[in-house]
């Protein structure tokens, strides 16, 4: 059993550390979070410690790893630490906001020899791995173009957005790391627009977006679409449509349940798209689980590394300078 | 150019008419409706000649065949009438509703060289044709059940119910045919049970059913089930599926187009079905005119013969007689 | 916590056991088998004690609830055991083989205040009882037919066979029990044909069957089908139908997952169905722990109790008299 | 009846010729070939005259209207002749590649009062519309997105391609003219990224692409992503999803019939979409014929007019130069 840590006891620490507890191969080991009431309920509903600070966990010789799960700010950091003290670190994304922080974070975690796994859930989802598996077997022959949907089902609060950094490095930041997983190489181009359609206030007051279309081409000219909204009612809206020489592959959203209506006006009335994240992506975020255990018992690098999160943000910074200046932006101009 | 002359200018006459009209290999040559403006109105359509009388048609040598879709009263003699004029039939189903009538029919026209077909059009539908060619050819494997679904999409007005001659003998009597196309074998045993569900009054004043489930069985052993409706209100249901030792085949219902709407509430909802047989069935009737055209061109068997419109009426009698005593009926008791 | 103890710790037990270590409501308290290896086997998986006797599950005082997963013979006598001990029951089907067993067990319990539900997992299917949920909501007006298809991915071994009682009281009594569900009434009339078609061996030699159709009807009409099959090879099959004056419900088969491919001989090509019932009704074996540790939270009768097990059996046994008998059989020729 | 004349019998004029004859409102008058076998060919099929030359039909009192879909270089001119002679038009895209001889071709015909329409069937087809429709009804609220997924089975002749002026002016034209219909507004920047993917020698040799991404926005910031493929060998893919603040609409890929495979390896095997356009917009190439009928005999325009055809080269246009300067461009640079 590998011992876990959580920090950070928010809506997705919550979901973490229940998962960590469910997991056969993992223990919830302690719980932390800056807001004691919200870590002392994780503690007390897990029937574990509640640890009273980062530092306390970093130091417990009876930890083995750590899920951070706490505000963005604090990430490069408590990854920084965590390695140092030579814990396992599996950290939801982003690394930081600040391209230039998660360039030191990589400098001061150099030779590192922990396992550092980004919490790019969606790589581990069954129906998005089932495609690329089928691609990278061949079953598509050459791969063409790769076509990501992206929706959420609704705005999140105002004070999320505030805090989140911006549309692409909060939400669109998932899709760049997708994309980089399915197109099985990187992104050398990118082209972005963006809008805040859904509500213009963000735009006017945030200088924030909720509506984005992206197209990235690889070196051999691989092309890439990416879709998002922030508000798409009818549901969670998660699709990857991977063309080839040989076919197609499209993972395609999930329902809870497939009961449907045929009634008078319409017929095969299907439920409602599993609501949001939690929901959509529970197999995944197990999986992220046994994954990050794995590379911890067997001392292997992590599915989805550093590395896998400051690309994204590379992807995202160079996308909004796509956004500014009205042209296809380069990749190796930002990084 | 095979001309084929229309008898009875019903909605069903109408629709040959103008299939018959559009046809590329047969043409219209005349029409008859003992009710002359119905004829009239036909022949005006296509500019074709109106008939004064049945006899008329089958006296004119200039006319190759008769397609007979007159009130069922009138089949039997029409197809003794045309054989003996050397008319190739098309003759809606079904021949008569009395199986005697039936019976002597067959004895008149023995010998005859001339096609004789029945409308069973659904043989002739692409999917639940694609779903038997499959079956042939050795897909599934061993076929060991066929499950058809067939419910209209209203019921009849009351006026042609009181002469169609019970659900099984007007509405099931195609998915008796169905039945054995597809199991490629005859029924031995016949179980049904038939209520008047929908409108008690047809059941009290007419002694007729609108609901329906039958179970038959051939002789090696493989399990048929329909179940009929007169008002399914999503619309024309008509499903067709073969379970065998290798797979299984569905044909499924039919959308006119596939518009899906996606809201707040429900997913994937998807458009009525097409509305009724005419829409439903209409590649397969043109394919019927054209199976009749091919056999009066080769002067081969038609694909649908008399004896299949014989044996379809006697699947209606043997589930009357289980519905009466409540038992299994073995089909040779009716034969 | 409601503490319960697994009695059988054969396939399902196992899963059972597992179900209520993870339910956090529940606490697996105690496993129980004849065959000692395999309780010790979950009882170390689980951290939890291994009872010697089912006598002594019964005699502690710290045990709130069994569940049976034991082999059927052993079923009647453990609900009599438990309940005279105090303790709820969670029972698998069926309760017995044999009728008259199980109408001794109903007289040794009745006036028992202690909850005793059977293991008719399907109906805690999210899909099912959505359905079924509409159904009753009136979203479809009237209930006219229920069809029900179920069949299983694979023949199961010969020596499980050999002691199940037969494919109606093994499998189809699931089914039994669902068309009870969804008609929301009893049926009054059995009509059954079955056959050995997948394995001839299993009739000639052990005079059972492995393919069946079913109608059933109730007393103001209803019609239902169930069509049941050993071996689907494209997987485990469960549909539920309802078709009523307004609509129709259709609870359709479950995926792992959404993938489809599309190449150049076929589209939409989707992931085979989730494997079998362990898979395929996990989340309504989950819920079904719910349902009964709140009826002994809560003190309430549980939602499929010992009652509707006799009438699935009752069933079971008017399609076998129909079978024997080609005809149609009362249920209170039976019950 | 209007009297329609088809100049030029290639693949797509011998299905226009097929489709007026076959229309109830429209009579094919006469057909023209610079080729005169192809001509003749399609004349006797029809029983029609054959025309020496398009001046012949232009002269011709008994013709009301032609329908050209002759070799482009050709459009311009035959649509200035036969406007001046009174003839209604149905013109097949593009009206030329060269978008200062469709400048001058609109200049010429200004002010005429005879129909011009482009041959933009999409807009005819009945699960786009309906999706258009619904929008317009406002059924998903304010538009944000519109995704046109445009994709045609196989590369075509090589000789096909040298001829088509590339494939923005060539295929996705189609697709500039379905995103202005659906957007139901005008795109204003126009992004473009380009590859000869499938076939290399196409960049190298011709300078042409096969596989294209495309952005567009329009004025009030509405998005519309359009896909393209030369080679999707599972069919001919041809999606539109429209994206509101209230739901989504998607219009989906059909096929020719409904029958699905189950087997040991894969569920719900769907047969190969419709082939190609012929077959895929079939009932669009018709509803293309009545409503050019339509407004001609109601003197109304038409609902594709000359300069949706100028507006859709347009976006060719900024299209090819947002791939060759790799920047958004605004539509205003080029028109």
């Amino acid at each position: 059993m590998v011992k876990i840590a959580v920090l950070g006891c928010g809506r997705i620490g919550r979901m973490h550390a229940a998962n960590i507890a469910a997991h056969p191969k993992a223990e919830l080991a302690a719980v932390y979070d800056l807001y004691a009431p919200s870590a002392n309920e994780v503690g007390s509903e897990h029937s574990v410690p509640v640890a009273q600070s980062a530092e306390a966990v970093f130091a417990d010789p009876q930890i083995d790893a750590v899920l951070i799960s706490t505000v963005t700010e604090t990430h490069a950091d408590y990854i920084e630490m965590a390695t140092a003290a030579g814990k396992a670190v599996l950290c939801e994304k982003p690394i930081d906001l600040n391209l230039e922080r998660v360039n030191r974070c990589a400098k001061a975690i150099a030779g590192t020899k922990v396992p550092i796994q980004l919490g790019f859930n969606r790589r581990f989802d069954p129906g998005h791995r089932a495609a690329r598996d089928a691609m990278l077997a061949g079953e598509i022959g050459d791969l063409h173009q790769v076509v990501i949907t992206s929706r959420d089902p609704g705005l999140p609060p105002r004070q999320y957005i505030e805090a989140a950094g911006g549309l692409l490095r909060d939400m669109t930041i998932h899709d760049f790391d997708l994309a980089r997983f399915m197109l099985d190489d990187e992104p050398v181009e990118v082209f972005a627009v963006a809008g805040a359609l859904i509500d213009p206030a963000l735009g006017a007051e945030l200088d924030d977006v909720d509506t984005a279309m992206i197209i990235m081409r690889t070196a051999d000219g691989k092309q890439c679409h990416i879709n998002n909204s922030r508000a798409a009612v009818y549901g969670y809206d998660q699709r990857v449509e991977l063309l080839g020489t040989k076919g197609m592959l499209l993972s395609d959203n999930r329902k809870p349940q497939e009961m449907k209506r045929f009634t008078a006006n319409s017929t095969e009335i299907a439920a409602p798209y599993l609501y949001f994240f939690i929901e959509r992506y529970h197999e995944a975020f197990m999986a992220e689980i046994s994954s990050f255990v794995e590379s911890i018992e067997n001392q292997t690098a992590p599915e989805v590394g550093f590395e896998d999160g400051r690309q994204a943000l590379i992807l995202a910074e160079a996308a909004y300078r796509s956004i500014a200046e009205k042209r296809c932006v380069r990749v190796e101009e930002i990084g």
